[in-house]
């Protein structure tokens, strides 16, 4: 059993934790946070299923008031783990690695970290062979992880050459108060990092892309102009994204009108939270036009990297070297690819 | 075990499904719609933990084509049932109030229904004994049951005189596309329904207030500037409703902000859709000010009613004569009053 | 003088008044709705700049009721006038046309009506040549519109295979409250009308594309990918942009961020309701990408189609038989191509 | 002719430079800011009708860059100046208040600023005489200023003894991208600020209240629970708020629904920037109830401070001694009071 910690119990931490804690060949040792945030005090009120490790000592009292258990510190997790999935703010996992480098501990960075702080720019499905045995592998961030499932899922069957994406952006989370847009659009230059991304993760790919931030709270949608290194048709795009387990082929006719209904959909589902780790393409977006393809996908930016970073637990600790044996033990756990 | 039926399987008929069904002394028959809408595609990809009914027996076609089996018709429910739940849009439940009659069945009717569909207008904490054995019950709407459970709380401690209440209403549910507002608030004349609905349960208070419709989905908040017939304090308010198993007390310092950091600690509660039955007051509103105490309110308009609607159950089939043991039994249920 | 007619004194119809309203060469008869609207008691606040023509006669006592004094019918105002602009609600226009035809007048619809209510789907720039002395002319919408201005921008000068378009739509107007989205946003099918509607004003292009509609009221965001026939550069494409009288290059290191910025901008320029006839395009998005070019736009939704609905007056009229000398005009007037 | 400066050309800077200019005892020497913000380059766009004086000489090379020409440095606009009109943001003005004192000049501030910067913290129908001749004056901010005037207005008619408030709070102005709510509402302790602001003007008067921030951009909604100290009506009411200059009593079902229907009514009365200097008061709202008076008023929150501030300029340079005659003078030079 690999012992995985999570540092950073917030939108993030939160799923990993979950996500770990159904995978039957890891433990979840614990979570670590600084202070008796909203997601800590649920955790109390759920009875603690995770123990606790506070990363920040003088903050032990603060805890206390909230009757909260504290099980050690951040150091004790991290020296009671094989691996550390690292969920915290952008630029503390990089001040963290430290610590886990002074352990000689394995860690997982999430897609806010500068790149530089990791081995290897991972992602599950497009290059899980690169993450084989790293010892610090970075996740691609929400809309990267989403995107690159569609164009990896196209681009093994048909070989694709280049892609622009326009990036619908949700712009804050639920329940976020710290940011926000209100009655606004925000454009962003051309290219955006989303494209820079994709070509790190497949150098092979050219892309741009434009990205329009939006006063909404449930899921990126990206339209994707693809150019496919042969021909193809909707049919064949259909069947492809349809075998894909962390793919969903949804339908405008079927009520699936736009984000928000596939985040009423998971709530209806029972998915702990709502959440949704599958990214939805549009049936009727779906169109071959001259020399390329076009299709729209949603993007659930709070659980779609739970997959991919489990995905790179299995890679840094060699559990399974061969991809789809990987991710296939992934979504078995997770119950993805009905 | 008395058998229920739910007729509607939308936003609010799905959570009383859900909330029957944790009734150990109740059995859910099953749920009743009219096509293959996202809840129930929802409930098939689940595995129907539910029978199926279908309402309009023109739309078997549509169901078969999403292989969603069918249990019966809405006259099967019905028939198989003691007593109904109906959560089916304004206007349909007085229709359908025929077929409960027909058939001797008894039948409790959501907010949006008139109130002269049923025998009596009810609320589980407020006025349970008038509910006894009724055949036709009609619950108040979401605001009112919320706004209901505070003022009746303060009530029957110290004597309400009148309230004076400010209602700043969430406009759609989450997932809503037919109805919204964009960048504007809407103002409704004085006083609103939730005032004369109030007055319709306690006639012994005098009410009025004002509405202004706002452009979110989570939550209602609700001033509330009431007279009580004898002093009071801060810490006494805070005493009734922290013993309240329907409110709880939050606070601003701990982190929740406004409706949407309640609908997010609910997520991460893991309770189902990230629903909550209960109230939230915030204990850096409540006020003593001169004759008057003043106090705001988060409404979870999704599932508020589910409690008292599972009241009304007790109270027209006489599972329980006495008040507190019938809002109590439901409580623990529901787990509710920790 | 050519003397002009508003019929229909809404969102459009107010700037489609004040826009005749500027031009020199022609006189505006006066301005016909059904009531007492918003705009309307504004237009009487203002002291009546515009004669008032009532088109609904039993709402006559309403009008008196708010003191605004009736010029006369609808018919009158089809009498007096030569050409009509009709900014009535979809679908009014058709039947308004009939009573046009019957007085032997021209006539100018908006983009709601039905292509087939006139003899030709016109806009100022790219087809004025067609609107040459027809009766009866429709302009294309306001996302089409722009969109057009853009491409034919760039088509006259470098000639353009193809267009893929995502359309970021704001959903309603400002203080519109029968319409609008809260907290979502939705997707529709490929291709949009848009890009079928620049199909037939362009016939030498091939189009598709995307829309998502967004919870805001100041201005679409269309990401325009195009294929021009030969090899242009960023510079070349600035130089066209700039050049156009209609088309105004922003800058977000100057601070338009996005919609709301121009929105805020055309407002501090004191331009009446904050108007801006103009498109923008973001400076920092124009690009390159191997055989394509990739711009962002910015589409003012309630003033854009002014220009092109005057230069329509003027083909239809003959007033000018030369395209740029027509369309200089009508700039020139609105103070357009500084 | 009274020399007046405004420092600060944000959103309130503007505003209070266009009704200085219409004042037509009055003399605008300028405005001041510290770089080529848009507002600045909208006053280059629109051809330079005020003066600019630059507050930070260092960025004269970017002020060059756009074309833009300066008058002066912020310590010549001051010297200049018999008076400012200080609206830099929140801080910015107790640091300015050293230059003002150095060069004896007299200086507004807005409400931004503490109100220990100021000699009186004023608004001109409450208190013109507390400012008489006072060297440094503080408006009330826009919530309160728009507040006071009606309550004032009934306080000199009936006397007030108490008020309640609820205000829901746009939280952003348009265009505005550094701040902002998206799907959320945000409560705040109770009593508000804006309570305790009223007290300190009209110290008579006990206050207190509750607010929510709502993510819309055109006027603060409140709610307002008064206690007169003689009983009175409705109708009285309506005629005390239709006499005021400043206050427009406006009806639901004229089509007045909130917010955003002032907005679109001041764009289509043509006032420069969609402004409106009048607070809205719901004729549907008035009410009283037991020995308290209930009514809703609409704040338009970018230009409500613009009079009260103009009236402050009289009372610090003694231009009129006499209340009324004061905002008499200004109202008559601002179009108010039809």
């Amino acid at each position: 059993m690999v012992k995985v910690g999570v540092v950073g119990y917030g939108v993030i931490g939160q799923r990993l934790a979950d996500g770990v804690a159904m995978q039957k060949d890891m433990e979840l040792v614990g979570v670590a946070d600084v202070g008796p945030t909203l997601a800590v005090m649920a955790l109390k009120e759920k009875g603690m299923p995770y123990d606790f490790y506070l990363a920040v000592s003088e903050n032990r009292e603060k805890l206390e008031h909230h009757d909260i258990p504290i099980t050690g510190s951040l150091e004790d997790l991290v020296a009671k783990s094989d691996i550390i999935l690292d969920a915290t703010s952008a630029g503390v996992g990089a001040k963290n690695k430290e610590l886990y480098a002074r352990h000689g501990k394995r860690a997982v960075f999430q897609g806010g970290e500068k790149t530089s702080v990791a081995d290897v720019f991972f992602h599950g499905y497009a290059n899980y062979g690169e993450g084989l045995g790293k010892q610090f592998l970075k996740l691609t961030s929400c809309n990267t992880t989403g995107l690159i499932r569609a164009v990896d899922c196209l681009d093994r069957a048909m070989g694709i050459d280049n892609v622009i994406i326009t990036i619908v952006r949700r712009v804050a989370d639920p329940g976020d108060y710290h940011r926000g847009l209100t009655n606004a659009l925000q454009v962003e230059p051309v290219p955006n990092h989303q494209a820079a991304d994709l070509m790190l993760i497949m150098p092979h790919i050219k892309a741009t892309g434009t990205l329009v931030h939006t006063p909404v709270t449930h899921g990126h949608i990206i339209t994707v102009v693809a150019k496919p290194k042969r021909q193809t048709t909707k049919e064949e795009m259909l069947e492809l994204f349809d075998a894909h387990p962390r793919i969903r082929v949804v339908r405008l006719a079927d009520g699936f009108l736009g984000n928000a209904s596939l985040f009423r959909y998971a709530r209806d589902l029972g998915n702990p939270r709502g959440d949704m780790y599958d990214i939805a393409v549009w049936d009727e977006t779906i169109t071959v036009f001259e020399d390329q393809v076009i299709f729209v996908i949603n993007i659930p930016q709070e659980a779609v990297v739970i997959p991919e970073s489990i995905d790179a637990i299995r890679a840094s600790m060699k559990m399974q070297t061969d991809r789809l044996e990987a991710v296939g033990q992934t979504n078995q756990y997770l119950g993805l690819g009905r």
